[in-house]
C-alpha cells in the first residue's frame, strides 16, 4: 500500500484545509478531531509521510510518543476524564479512514459511552475552545 | 496513582506466572493476550515500571515504538489480518484492567467483529501455536 498525498491531513499540513489546531511544530501536528467520539478527542499526526504505523519510519515512531504522551495528559487535565484512550488504526477493515499516520487522543469519561465516529460533526466553537484549552495544559 | 508491583504483569514480568511469550529482551516483554479480541491478539509490554502512558518515562516510549511497529508487522504477517489496531487504555473509566503499561496489538479481518473483551479465555493450544507463528515473522 503506498502513501497518497491528496489525503485530507496532508492537506491539513500543507495549509490547504483549516483545522482546530491544538500544537505545532516543525515535525508533527496535534488537532482536534471533528468527528469526536467524546468531549477532547484529539490527534496527534507526524509531519513526516507515512501510511500507518506499518509502513511509518521507526526513529518517526520513536519521536512522536513523547508528544503522544503530553498530548494524552494534557487533554484529560483540560476535561477532567477519567481516563484516556490512545488507539491508532491500521488500514480500513481495522477503522482507518484517512491514509497518512495518526493517533487517535479519546478522553473518556465515567458512565458515559463512547460515541460511534459516525455521530456527525462538532461545532465549530466548541472545537475551537477546546483546542485552546487542551493547548493551554501541553 | 501509583504503581503497584503486586499486577499480574509484574508477576509475568518476574517470572511468577506463565505466560505464552512471543519475544522477550532486556526491556520489554511480549506476550498473547489470553482474552484475545481476535485472532492474534498480542500485548506490548515494557518492563520498566509505569501505571501507564501517563506515569511513563518519555524515553521508555520512545524505546518502545519501534517493537510496537515490529510485532505489528509480524502479527498481520502471521495471521493474514486484513488490518491492525494498536490500542493503549488509561485507567480504567478508559478500559485499563493491568496496571502496567502495555499496548494491545489487535489483528482484524475484513467482515469478522472484535470479540468482548469478556469473550472467555483462549484455548492455551492455540496461543501457544500464534505465539510460535508470531515470533517467527518478527
Amino acid at each position: 500500500m503506498s502513501y497518497d498525498p491528496a489525503n485530507i491531513f496532508a492537506k491539513i499540513l500543507r495549509g490547504e484545509i483549516p483545522a482546530h489546531k491544538v500544537f505545532e511544530d516543525d515535525t508533527a501536528l496535534v488537532m482536534m478531531d471533528i468527528f469526536p467520539q467524546s468531549r477532547g478527542h484529539c490527534l496527534v499526526i507526524p509531519k513526516a509521510a507515512s501510511r500507518n504505523l506499518l509502513d511509518a519510519d521507526p526513529a518517526a515512531l520513536s519521536a512522536i510518543m513523547p508528544l503522544v504522551q503530553r498530548v494524552a495528559k494534557a487533554a484529560r487535565a483540560a476535561t477532567g476524564a477519567d481516563g484516556v484512550r490512545v488507539v491508532q488504526f491500521n488500514e480500513a477493515a481495522a477503522g482507518q479512514t484517512v491514509f497518512h499516520l495518526h493517533f487517535h487522543i479519546i478522553p473518556v469519561y465515567e458512565g458515559v459511552a463512547l460515541g460511534a465516529h459516525a455521530g456527525g460533526q462538532a461545532d465549530n466553537a466548541e472545537l475551537a475552545g477546546l483546542a485552546g484549552e487542551i493547548s493551554a495544559q501541553l
